[in-house]
């Protein structure tokens, strides 16, 4: 196996950082590494914002349920879906300073899109500079507050956060579903998945049992119907997209 | 600079494949490592549906818009947004057998990332191993058909295709967007924007003419103008994912 993948089987998600800055330097190369990444049509439709302020890192701490390693990662990446820099481009020359995007579930899938591949680049190369990092779903809590916070205008709306800084833990790295339920040969099948999500079941409930010395031994299956049985999970995100001005139709 | 940074940085999408075939040991690696990305809360809700057989790949090929490296390379991975595995998991235990996952735009947020996540670990995995890939999301033109053809049940959609084989070509990097238009300290600002657009519409127009021999000087923000005013792109994504049995709202 190559350093590169062994690099990314050694991927863990870190929720306690020591207090050293992430460089510039280091900042450039997770960037380019972002920048890289492929991109439908070179639309490159995704902003990034840099969070180092101590005040609105704990406010984004709040924001995204009180998770304390918001507060605490030195560097704070808030990875945003971006189509107003494609209106920008749109409207670029003078004649068309009144052109409107047009935009629709395909856009926004797109921008989305956009916006994890390159994060997930950033991820892979701020581990290779023996970063950690954890992608921070939560900041879709409070949509609207974190848009004012960080100024996020109409057609951008953040998708995830990412903690960035020197890992000051080193959690056990979490087992995942059987390849056999993830991966199919020329066709989709669920003929495996009874059997595959009892293994897993067991491999979880073990892994948490291990973990919490005995105090833990949920079953995958069991969170995952705890999760998206009756409650939905953040009502609000449909409502906000469209407040911030994207179209889902 | 490190060699994963260094490989991410040499990325550029490959779209003419040598007929060697993609090694199962190859696979292995590449699934191991899509799988060792980070997932939303464990769910995993994406599925990678592997297309080797020669019949399969031409009609993707006329599917995805006669896209003759999608019937070329050795195998095409389809990478599918699956909220179905997480259905079969909250039916898992017998007295659990009626229960109904609840979704909404939300967890097809979840689901479309996951699938993002995995697939740009694959795709760094897949150039690692000495292996070109591109992404093809020409699978959404027809998408209605791929999941006839996949198989695909309902609340499964592809996101989007991935050629994968031994490189035929060696195509320039593509230059992107300036960092300082993409990336904001502290909080989002559209200042820099029209002279970011500026300079990159001139790199992209020397770009294209130094490609094209002097044929194709075209700018970016021409470029986005064409894709994004008044045509509507893929138009029929929303109507799709409602008949899939995704839940935008």
């Amino acid at each position: 196996m190559n350093e590169t993948i062994a690099l990314m089987k050694a991927h863990r998600s870190i929720r306690k950082f020591a207090p050293t800055a992430v460089t510039d330097e280091q900042l450039k190369q997770i960037l380019t590494a972002a920048q890289a990444a492929s991109t439908s049509s070179n639309i490159q439709a995704y902003s990034v914002i840099g969070v180092r302020s101590e005040e609105k890192r704990n406010r984004l701490a709040e924001l995204t349920g009180n998770q304390k390693h918001v507060a605490e990662a030195p560097l704070f990446l808030v990875w945003c879906a971006d189509l107003n820099r494609l209106q920008a481009a749109v409207r670029h020359h003078k004649e068309q300073a009144d052109f409107e995007l047009t935009h629709n579930t395909e856009a926004f899938l797109m921008a989305t899109v956009d916006t994890a591949l390159a994060a997930q680049n950033a991820a892979v190369a701020a581990e290779s500079l023996g970063l950690g990092v954890v992608y921070i779903g939560g900041i879709r809590n409070r949509p609207q507050e974190v848009s004012e916070l960080l100024k996020l205008p109409k057609l951008v709306y953040p998708v995830f956060g990412m903690c960035v800084g020197i890992p000051d833990q080193l959690p056990d790295l979490r087992p995942r579903l059987p390849v056999s339920v993830v991966y199919h040969e020329e066709a989709y099948s669920d003929a495996g998945f009874a059997e595959g999500i009892a293994a897993y079941d067991a491999t979880i409930s073990h892994y948490y049992e291990v973990r919490s010395g005995g105090g833990k031994t949920s079953r995958w299956s069991q969170e995952m119907t705890a999760r998206f049985r009756q409650e939905l999970l953040r009502p609000h995100m449909y409502d906000f997209l469209i407040s911030q001005g994207f179209q889902l139709d």
